[in-house]
Formats: C-alpha cells, sequence, structure tokens
C-alpha cells in the first residue's frame, strides 16, 4: 500500500467536525500522504491551493458543499465528498462543471465504509443464486427511520439482480401474521428492523436454497471505519477524472 | 446417567408416526430403559400393561389422547405426553382423574426440546437485567404463523419479568417506520420473523444494555432433538405424581 | 430459468450412490433436461450414449472415474464430475484427451455447493481491504480431518490475495497461549475447527478493520444443497468445450 | 428500580482511574445512590467517612486496595470491588477483617458485566444437558493472553458441571489435525481464540446435541456496560455482612 512517489497533497474541508477530525488524523497517519490544509467554515480555500493541495476531502453541510465544489473543480483540484444532500440535480450540475476541467476527478460517495460498499456488492452477486433472501439490520434504539437506509439500498439492488436473473416471488406461505411479523416489504425482499440498546449498527442478508444459507454480515462500531475508505478514495480520486458516484467502483 | 437399578419399562403409543417411531428407537437405545410395547390405532392398550409397562409415551393425536390418560391413569400407569391440543378444560380433567390415583404422574408438553426449554427459561432470566430485548425467529418458508409459537411463549414470559422487576418500556426512537420494519409488538416484545429456503427452526433472542449485548439462540435441525427430552421426561415422571405441564421443571 | 429449447439429454453415473440419487431426482425435476440413463457399477456406458446422452454427470470412484471421462470424452460426450481423487497429474491426463476432442467438455469441481464457492470468492475479494482475517469452521464430530478441505482452500485463496495486495502479516500482540487457543496456522490465516453434536457443515470468515468487521457465512445442511450447483454445470458444460477445474468461473 | 427511602452515600476510591471514572458518572446519575466521596492516589480515605459514605466503591491498585479494604471494614463501611489481584491468601484476611466487623459487607467480583456473569450461570446450568459444548471467544488483536480469563473461567464452570452430571468426553473423531486447529483444551474443553481489529470483546458458548444447537454469546463494546453491575452491587452489599466473591449470587 506505500507510494514509492511523491506523497499525494491534501486538504480537508469541515476540518473540526467530528468526520473531518478523523480524516485529518487519518491522512496525517497514511504514508503515501501529506495534509496540507485543515479548513472549516470561515477559512479561505484559496489557502488550500495555496499549499498545493491536489485532492480536497470535504465532509462540510449541503449549504456549503456546492460552493466547495465549484471552486475546486474550477482550480482543477480533484474532490472526494462524504457530505450528504446529493439529490440528481446536483450530481448533474458537477457533472456539468467537470465537463469543463477534463482533468479533475469527483467521488461523491454516500457510504465509505468498505465493509458496507462490499456487503452490498456481494448480495446483489449472491441474489440471482438463492431462492429466498431476507435482511435483518439492527441499530442502536435513537435511530430515526426503519429500516435503515444502507438496508432499502441493499433490498433494491438484490430485487433488480433477482429480477435480471428471471427469478419470481420468493416462497412464503405465510397465513396467519400477527400485523409486523413479517417485515417491511421493499420490492419483494423482507427487510427487519431490530433496536435495541448495546447495538451500534450492524447488517446481515441472509440467502438460502433448499439446504443450505449464505449469510453476509457487516458490524460497524465506530466512524473510524470509514477512514480506509476515504483514503481509498483519495488514492485514486487523481486518475478518474470526472464525476464517479459510489466508493464501489473505486474497490478493486 | 446410568441406573444400575432395573430398566424402566415403557410403552409407546402412536409408535408408527413420525415422532413415535423416533421415540421407539429412543427407548430402545437406552440403557436404563425397555420398550416393553409399540403401539398404534387399533392395537389394545392392554397389551401394554400385560406386557408390564409403567410409562407410556403418547404421541398419538388430540382425538385419542384423553381416551388413552383415562385408561392408563386408571391402571396406575404413568404417562409423557407429547401430543398437542390440550386445552385448560383437558389439563382439568386430567388433574381429576389423577387425584383419584395418586400414585400415577402425567408429563404434559408442548416442546421436548431441551435446547428450546432451556433457552426460555435462560431469557425469562436475563429479561430483568437489560434495557432492551427482541426477538428474530427464522424458519423454513411452508411454516403458516408469524410468529412462531415458541417465539410468543418466549415474549410472554420476557413481558412478565419485566413488569415483575419494575422495567417500563424499551427504549426507541423510531418515527418514520415502513409498515412492518420493526416487527409484531406482542406485550411490548418485537418479534421478527423471518422465513427463508434453507432454514430448518431457529429463534435469537437478543438482549442489550449500553455497551453490551447478550443473545441465546436456539438451532433445530431435526425431529431427533427432542429424543432426550423424552427421556428425561421418562427418568422422572415416576418420581412426580400428579399433573406437571411443560419440560420446565423436570431439568435440574 | 427455463429453457424454451430441446432439454438437455443427461445420463447419471453412479446413480445409485447417495448423490447420484440426488442429481437424479433433480435432473427428472428440472425444466429444461431429460434424465436419459441412470447407471452404477456394472451397468454398460454405451446404453447412457444409445439413449442419446449429451452431457454425463458422473458421482462414482477415485476407481472409476478416468475410464467414464476416457470413453465419454471419446464419444463427445461432455462431462461434470463430482468424483473426488483428481491430481494434477489425473487432470493433465484429461486435458490431453479433450485436445483430442474440441467438442467436449469436462468440469471437475471439488465443490458443487453454490453458497461455499460463492463464500469462496467473497472472501478472496474483501481479503485486500481489511487489516484482519480468521476462519471459523464448525462440523459434526465424525469429521476425520481438522481443518476442513474447504477451510483450508479459502485460507489459501485469502493469503494469495494479501500477498498480492501487498498486505503484511496481520496484528496479533499474544505472548501467552494455552496450546492450540489461536488454531492452526494456514499460510498466515488462522483456522479454527469446531466439533460438535448438532453441527452439519458450516463455515464463518471474520474480517476486520479498526471499527468495523464483515463476515461471511456458509450453512450446509443436506446434500441436496449441491443440487443448484450440478444443474448449472450441466447448463453450461455444453457451451464450455475443453476442461474446467472448479463451478467458480461458471458463476455470472 | 427508583428507592423511596434515603439514598445509599457513595465514595469511589480510584476516582480519576477509567473505570473511577464511569462509576462516579453512574452513581452520579443513579436515583437512589448519592456521590459523597472522589479519592484518588495522595487523598486520605477519612475524607469519605467524614462524608458519611456507607459503601465505598474500589478500582485502586492491587497494591492500594488491602489498606483501603483494612480500614474501611474497621469503619463499618461495605465495599464493592472491582480491582484486580485477589488470591485465596488475600481473600482469606479479608474474611478475617469481616469477622470482627459483623456489620460490613464486601463484594469482590472479577467481573462486573451482567451479560458475561449470566452467560457463565447459563451456560453452567445447559452443560448437563448436552452431548458437546465448544467455546470461541473474540478480542481485540492487542490482548495479550489466549484463551481469555473468562473463557477459562467459563470452560472450568462447565467441566465440573458435565463431571458432576456423570457425563463422558465429548464425541471427537478428529484424526488428522494441523497444529492448533481444535483449540486450546481447558478441562476438556475446547477453546478457541480469535483475534481481529475491529473486534472488542465477545464470547460464544455453543452446545450441540443430535439435531440441534444452544448458542449463549456475549458482545461487550464498552467498559460503561459494567456499570450497571456497579450499581447493583452497591444496592444490595448493605443486606449482605460478610465476603461475596462474584457477582453471581447477587442476581435475582
Amino acid at each position: 500500500m506505500t507510494n514509492q512517489a511523491e506523497p499525494i497533497r491534501v486538504g480537508v474541508l469541515g476540518a473540526r467536525g467530528r468526520m473531518g477530525l478523523e480524516v485529518c488524523k487519518a491522512v496525517d497517519g497514511a504514508g503515501d500522504m501529506e495534509l496540507v490544509a485543515m479548513l472549516d467554515q470561515g477559512d479561505e480555500l484559496f489557502k488550500a491551493s495555496d499549499a498545493g493541495a491536489q485532492v480536497f476531502v470535504d465532509f462540510t453541510t449541503p449549504d456549503a458543499v456546492m460552493d466547495n465544489l465549484h471552486w475546486a473543480i474550477d482550480q482543477g483540484i480533484s474532490m472526494v465528498v462524504g457530505t450528504t444532500g446529493f439529490t440528481d440535480q446536483r450530481l448533474a450540475q458537477v457533472g456539468e462543471w467537470l465537463a469543463a476541467k477534463p482533468g479533475a476527478g469527483v467521488l461523491v460517495a454516500p457510504n465509505f465504509g468498505l465493509g458496507a460498499v462490499l456487503m452490498m456488492q456481494f448480495a446483489a452477486r449472491a441474489a440471482r443464486y438463492f431462492d429466498s433472501v431476507e435482511i435483518i439490520e439492527q441499530h442502536h434504539p435513537r435511530k430515526l427511520d426503519a429500516p435503515s437506509g444502507t438496508s432499502t439500498h441493499t433490498a433494491r439492488l438484490i430485487a433488480q439482480a433477482r429480477a435480471e436473473a428471471g427469478l419470481g416471488a420468493m416462497p412464503d406461505a405465510t397465513k396467519d401474521e400477527v400485523d409486523g411479523a413479517r417485515g417491511a416489504d421493499i420490492e419483494g425482499v423482507r427487510i427487519h428492523s431490530v433496536r435495541a440498546a448495546g447495538l451500534v449498527a450492524h447488517q446481515e442478508v441472509l440467502f438460502g436454497s433448499l439446504g443450505e444459507t449464505l449469510t453476509i454480515r457487516h458490524d460497524s462500531l465506530d466512524r473510524v471505519s470509514f477512514m480506509p475508505g476515504v483514503l481509498l478514495g483519495v488514492r485514486k480520486i487523481l486518475a478518474r477524472p470526472g464525476l464517479t458516484v459510489g466508493l464501489d467502483s473505486f474497490l478493486d
């Protein structure tokens, strides 16, 4: 994983936020990167370009991120973006800006957890080979939504793979159901949302055919787990001009 | 577990059924028992008493079991009963018959799986010590009811233990729920019913408090797993006159 | 999954063995196949070619399989082989025979469980992204070898992927070890072999990096679980002349 | 759980250590307790008695704890002790001191995690009912010993319960073993120690008999999980004069 060449010069935007602080530590600790700027609200972006930043990592806010992107792309600086709030319209706007600067690359990723990204890839790949599949996601009880965004996204990937493979509905003889027992139905895939003290963020995808099951489980305990994904983004974005959505295509 | 004394003489009623066959094999293989009679529909019960049976094991049908019980108790033969369909009224009737025959004992058990019985005992015992608890039960897709009887029973035991300990509602901030995501609510305990090909019969009880979780899981793959519970019943019933409901109190 | 075209005509060798019987049932139940011959020890192979078999499925013995292969390839019949005992030398011999018959295809697969094959693929793919990985395999107590063949193979795939990615040794501060606690070391990957009554065949591959873990688990309960893999082999072998080792490359 | 009566007045010894800080927060947050003294190295114990402490919680060091115990018992103050290093000799000494002060109680507990304590109780109780049992413990890779103290203790409890029930050796046909695959042998119970980044502290006890398994699993993510056990100790020690070893007997 070491790089004999010059280190990549990285600027962090949103450097005083919880995620930003972790990114600064991670970049600082990476042998093949140099942390040249740590900016937050009120700081001028040109300080980072003056410091020679080649890549910006942005964990700011939906209000600030578009201006940051516009300015960075204009300067030919590539960006790895973990800030939320990207609609199709916003992504189209970023694509336009990039079209005018063929050298710059932007990665917008909703989830930098390599484990979560791999879980989703594997689930999509396994889907066509099994009769049944259900998702059990488990989170701390302060979570507001059920099911989780990641589980809903996983269910959609699975439903699409099953449709492409020509698989029909899953076997299910349930006749007598207490309301809610069989979970939420997301495009034909059942999701069960467990909420309990002591849990952090966990997801299990259970595939089954006659005589066997295959289970893919991801346990995320700490936001530090997103750092390998952020660093991977920084390492690859310089060779990936244009807009990339999702860390997915950076794996392999 | 061996018995230096005379072997217990056992008669099996419903001996040609799927469970009955397993019981015959199990009794036959137990060093401290002798299989003296295998009866099924059309056979006369007195053959078993003539053969000196001390204990009957009954896996027949709801239609046949009450006549079998009446006759056996009258003969002073004890019974271990796995046949279903016992209402409170039926249990009261059995109690009456037993009152007239102080020597005889009857065990009526809805579940002879020691693992399942222990899981329920442990769940009831742990319940008072944790903020949260949810149940995930997983079965083959031919199952008609959701949640399973065992999980519903477990939820009731947990709810009762929580109430006795003065625990209130569990923490749950869910605001935005896709219908069914949070499972079925049985007396305040959430149950999630997974149905997939490749599964047999599984149940997980997940307890959680800040910083830790405790999970009790039972996996049942084959009806042969009920045999140790049946044999335990046979071994203990001779020293337990009167009516016992549930294998529970025979443990320890 | 149905095939509008002519059904594939399949002959089963070793048809009276445990696996062979399951294959016969599976082929018979597949809408796109026709079971044209069921042969076992003492039967003449030409009966199957007379019946128009296009593909042979071979679950015989190491003693018989090479003769079967020689004859089938000579007839231009393709083969799906689950029989064990294939050395590099044997594979080379099969390759030679195939070179003379460009139309025929042979698949030799040590494991037809799609779940197991996917588990190994996913494990190999995830290996480069995590600091740590260990394998826990769990089997019935009648198993003679520890660790299992599948877990050893998985460990080798992981070790190779880690080496290619330039990963060094895994973090492990163990200083004070009771003999055996840390498992078997297969090319730097630790394997733990659990043996207990009630288990069938299970394997868990646990990946971890700071703050997250990814677990891939396969549970195999019945040899019927190999049938989808056998049928997949039959469906694809006609379009795959030459020698293929492992079901792996038939997925996707 | 609230107490209508006077709050229990608690002094914390070792109040500036990692565990001590958590205890102070927990006592402070408990409705039925009052935190009257926080002492650490260099502070005089009489400050705590002057403040009216009825119970001391001690998370200091093996060097300091015996003096603390001597002084507190002499004052008639009860103690809940999580400090390590208690030999049989030390426990005997504490017993002697207590004999002279019939009103005071001391609880010495190696583990205040209710989940861990329950796991061990349940494991000891289930042990007599299953043919096989193995332990898998999983920890972060900075851990120095393998197997963990908790798993070794669990194995001993299980071995004792099996011996009392007259169970012999577990079934295990392993003939061909790569060194270490079958784990460490602690009094006939196999323990497998997994070490991987991303793990914290986890233990699984797997019981099996023909056709079924029962699994008891504890996941500990944070030392905050020990606080309910500490508070339970404080609540009960005033009614438990004399020496108690292990939180165990305070449950129920």
